[in-house]
């Protein structure tokens, strides 16, 4: 075992930001780092928080952190920036609230960038939450900026998805159609003393019913007042469903905070109970496995590019009509392909 | 050259159909026929259409088609559909205007679904730009519904790209953020006749002016009325810059469709002035190739994976904290390498 692992298991905050620095810049040995690391994990809740900037994913995320500290559990916050992979910028910019859990190590807080492509930041987060998990946090939160497919890649690390909507005019709802509306195990209709706020959380109400596909399985969801519905826990475990609620806060006053906590114990029972939460961790390995593959065997690929002379000088006779595309890439796969059959042979 | 090639390179739009469908299928032999295709292409210009839903995407691309064609020129329209790779459903449904170019092969019109990946729909796309090129289609029109990463990519496959922005709040100006402003080559207020167009404009207006990066280097862009602002068409052509237009329509009622279309021209002739539509082919090849390259390698991988116990075996180790995911992944490419390495030693 490495040092750094080491003092990271000893309980090192020193340590547990090297390997994230590490993690996040792909440094040389950041694999093995986390693959020593993998056998100390499986301890954390894992929560995911989304939603569009503006949603006030941060204040809630802050308030919800000091809520789990003052009830004595260790948070680990891990704050992803996918940019935009045109411009370059870092949208979170400095973290002022940071100021306020300063010093205060049973919060730890970290954001993430996006130095390299978005498939490899989802990556750097779920050996991000690797490390805290293995450092012991109790409750790890993975909160992302926005609200598109990198966003729902991001947080399928976490076990809980909460999906922020701030009161509006309804396109915030509409924006929730491309894939997070699937994902969310609760949703979250912040700074529920704007106006609009009542109609925000009935469009979400009638979209999350119409989210079974039509099958009417969904129970019918009441508008709470600062307050949570939870699921039905009737009937046999395994079948169980999990009716997402709708939770209303105001974070910056802190209302709806302990509701919040509230429905993601509840899901967190749930996940347990119905023995899906070994299930999703299965399935997160497995897409994590395959991602890890996709990843590597692109890397190799590239290698064989360069030595069929390089990307350039495909291009030019592409551009020229003497070839194609897939003709390109057929015969630089060609002795690779090859080299498999001859291993593979009877 | 297969007779499915031959018939849709002697013009008969029912060949394709065909390679189309193929193409949308991948049914066997399609990467052969696009092979065959690519030598006839690089004729057409090419524009891609995106914008959020509610945008008017689908009228404005009728009415430009029918303006082309009215013009003498042949359009293609292709619409993609990303979906939902939760839901699977189809957005947009049966395309009832359809109807108002039915028979009218001048404008051939086509809607393609995500069937497999979403990686796969953006090279699907493309290669049905190919079909449409090598039929000799003057005009090809690449639609999209949404405005994410996945219709980045796909509207990629167009030499100008048009963004749809429908007056409203300001929240779809700031969906904008998520990479679509950094493609735009036009920007289209359309249903510019409802309240809220003018602050649409002025914000849109504000947030090209800012595109640069700070470095001042963008023009004023006035507001026009129903008309649009070309380009500075002053300096050194290599050097040349290319400020995006504003342009505003009412493409339920045909008005600005012939400012758009003159933009579109404007913008034509700055890529070939410049060459940058040379440099912007190349690009695409190059990132076809790559793309290309990694679909048959991850293909080739997880083979190997299948080899090596497949992945829920994996799983279980993994799980079982037996190994870890980086493990695995080493271990199933390790043959892999050793061929490579055997392959390329000196």
């Amino acid at each position: 075992m490495s040092d750094l692992v080491a003092d990271l298991l000893a309980g090192k905050h020193s340590a547990l930001a090297r390997v994230i620095t590490k993690i996040e810049n792909r440094s040389p040995g950041y694999r093995e780092t986390v693959s020593e690391l993998h056998q100390h994990t499986g301890h954390a809740d894992v929560v995911g928080v989304t939603g569009s900037p503006g949603a006030g994913k941060s204040t809630l995320v802050d308030k919800v952190a000091a809520e789990y500290r003052d009830r004595g559990l260790t948070v680990g916050v891990i704050a992803i920036d996918p940019s935009s992979p045109y411009s370059g910028g870092a949208v979170l910019g400095d973290r002022i609230r940071m100021a306020s859990n300063a010093g205060d190590m049973d919060v730890f807080f970290r954001s993430m960038s996006a130095r390299g492509s978005l498939g490899g930041l989802s990556t750097a987060t779920t050996d991000a939450v690797t490390a805290l998990d293995a450092f012991g946090k109790d409750v790890i939160i993975v909160e992302t900026v926005g609200a598109g497919q990198n966003e729902v890649d991001i947080v399928r690390t976490a076990d809980t998805v909460a999906v922020l909507v701030p009161p509006g005019s309804g396109d915030d709802v509409q924006m929730l159609k491309a894939g997070i509306l699937e994902i969310g195990d609760v949703f979250v209709v912040n700074k529920a003393d704007l106006d609009g706020a009542d109609r925000t959380v009935q469009q979400l109400r009638e979209m999350l019913q119409g989210r079974g596909g039509g099958a009417g399985h969904h129970g019918a969801m009441a508008a709470t007042d600062e307050s949570a519905i939870g699921p039905d826990t009737e009937g046999d475990a395994a079948d169980e469903r999990w009716d997402p609620p709708i939770v209303e806060t105001v974070a910056n006053r802190s209302e709806g905070v302990e509701a919040f906590i509230s429905v993601l114990e509840d899901h967190a029972d749930y996940l347990d109970r119905t023995g899906k939460r070994e299930q999703q961790a299965r399935d997160r390995f497995a897409a994590e496995i395959r991602t890890l593959l996709r990843e590597d065997a692109n890397e190799l690929v590239s290698g064989e590019l360069d030595r069929h002379g390089g990307i350039e000088s495909a291009v030019d006779a592409v551009m020229a009509r003497e070839t194609d595309p897939y003709t390109v890439v057929d015969e630089v796969l060609a002795p690779l392909r090859e080299c498999l059959d001859a291993e593979n042979a009877p």
